[in-house]
């Protein structure tokens, strides 16, 4: 296939190929008449001209691209919300987001140096923060950066960054618990040294003392070395869930007070076999989650969801790393709020 | 921040520019002592040379991205686990996957045609295809190109393709519920003109006479005009959930022998509300999906699903789009046969 050039319309509509360029090039200050610009537009139009993007790209120094470090696959929802919310947010701009799944730090920065990439958005999780090469490089060779869910920087802010408030979102929850008549959390965590969950652990002991809630931890038993095989299913093992309700049904035996006792879970992914549990043992028992979980809580009973804003933090992250690549403004900080989802109706109570 | 130019690296290794480019071109033929080579790619590495990215992929005409028309959200689990496949295995080849969230088919091709996309995927759905204005320009333009879950072509093959085979997901699982004895299956689907779900449908009818099994259709209410607007909610609305309890409740009024009857969905998603519906009413009839739902099938007893291999299709369209852009085999068409899911082991009993 050969693409039309400059050469071919110029020669169809019997003008140098310079007045070709400055008809076709909306920054172009030289003066055209609008009559000329206008047919040499339309003759390239019918021709199927269409700029090399590539060139196109060089001369703008921009490739419309965001690079977006995702270190967890997008089978988990939250990461699924999370790309989604970005990618709608790039779009809305014009530009693309580029999944770097997998990649090395060293090629994410050539890729950004060399300006494939106009900037990288690095996802963070559990207590995966910014390495600290890939912070230096950022900082050395100033690439447009933003990092979700990092939590605050230690070093003085050299990005923009977005983030969730775990604390108001614990509060919140147990706000609610209070006030539906529980006076005993039963904490379902992992073993894992993660930053949000620590903030989880404190801010429950806290509002524990302050409202004499009983607080009883119970752990999942996974922990940082299990994650990591877990992350790599495309669903969680049989063994893992097995062993979760293994560790509840032995822990809740001496919980008597089964209608003021809630289960609180840190992950979204253990309601659902924490719900499973109460349903054969504690029927009036509440189930919560200090993040979404598969259950809908609109249509199971006794179900809350403290659910953290993910496509918003998605879509907060497109404009501040937009910014970053077009304009040097001082980094800002974006600070999320989760919400709760609880399930009012019961869809089957309608039908009688 | 100035960038180390091949000047710079010249004047410290004092040799020529050409000299310099030469050593840094793996690809160039011209002979070069190999101590000077490595001299001046050190020196090229100690000053923090980076080739300019876009200026090289400008010369070898590939930007190595790949451009995922994906008309869906990530947050449908479906879609999150093709585009996981797809991210996985372009990674794997070097490539990055650049989301094309509601982007016009100009622009697509466009980016194809000037270099800025190496080919495209085109992600099907329901009855949405490879649109014709698309089809005329992939051709038109020689793009690389592969579709997925779009049905046979009805044009002569121009580009490879990736398919479910929804007729055998469907016998797999009637076949599972005959062996289980069941007699009756209650077929729950959305009154949505899909060309997968009139596979269903047909498929189903056939094997019922084939097996002398009683199949009783029930619309769940959801048509061509309320998926768009239900597609656009992170999480399904109450209405819907309701209207379709409503409608089950009403159908089911009359079966008595819930045993050996069987609620079969099209869609993975009305698995949950089907399954809450039979917990309050009919505590051993059987639930079943032509697609996975979110509750897990190892927790909740009598719940199977045929899942369709959305990660290896995805996996599958990565090496055929990577193949169609460096070579030009003639297209080929797999197709891939869902697999069953069904919850065998009951976590509680083990308990006891």
């Amino acid at each position: 296939m050969s693409r039309p050039t400059l050469k071919d319309i110029a020669r169809r509509a019997g003008v140098s190929i310079s007045t070709v360029s400055y008809a076709l090039n909306d920054k172009s200050t030289l003066p055209l008449a609008e009559a000329t610009k206008n047919r040499i537009r339309t003759i390239a139009h019918e021709l199927g001209y269409v700029p090399n993007g590539l060139a196109r790209s060089l001369q703008a120094r921009s490739n419309r691209t965001i690079g977006v470090l995702l270190n967890k696959p997008l089978t988990t929802p939250r990461y699924a919300e999370i790309a989604q919310g970005l990618s709608v947010g790039l779009a809305r701009r014009g530009f693309h987001l580029a999944l770097l799944d997998g990649e090395s730090a060293d090629r994410c920065i050539d890729d950004a140096r060399g300006g494939l990439l106009d900037g990288l958005v690095f996802i963070g999780h559990d207590d995966l923060e910014v390495p600290h090469e890939l912070a230096v490089d950022i900082a050395g060779h100033g690439i447009p950066f933003v990092a979700l869910d990092c939590g605050p920087a230690r070093a003085p802010h050299v990005w923009s960054s977005v983030d969730f408030d775990y604390a108001e979102g614990v509060r919140l929850l147990v706000q609610s618990l209070v006030l539906d008549g529980v006076t005993q959390i039963v904490h379902l965590r992992p073993d894992v040294t993660s930053r949000a969950d620590r903030t989880r652990v404190d801010t429950l002991e806290a509002l524990a003392r302050q409202n004499a809630i009983e607080v009883m931890a119970i752990s999942t038993g996974i922990t940082d070395e299990t994650l990591a095989r877990l992350d790599r299913e495309p669903r969680r093992s049989l063994e893992y869930t097995t062993e979760l309700i293994g560790r509840l049904d032995a822990a809740l035996d001496q919980v008597t007070q089964t209608s003021t006792t809630a289960i609180v879970c840190s992950w979204g992914v253990d309601a659902e076999p924490a719900y499973f549990w109460t349903m054969q043992n504690a029927p009036h028992m509440r189930v919560a989650a200090l993040a979404g979980g598969s259950l809908d809580p609109r249509l199971w009973p006794r179900l809350t969801y403290s659910r953290l804003p993910l496509a918003a933090a998605g879509e907060a992250c497109a404009g501040l790393i937009i910014d970053a690549s077009t304009s040097r403004d001082s980094p800002t900080r974006v600070l999320l709020t989760p919400t709760l989802d609880s399930g009012a109706a019961d869809p089957l109570a309608a039908l009688d």
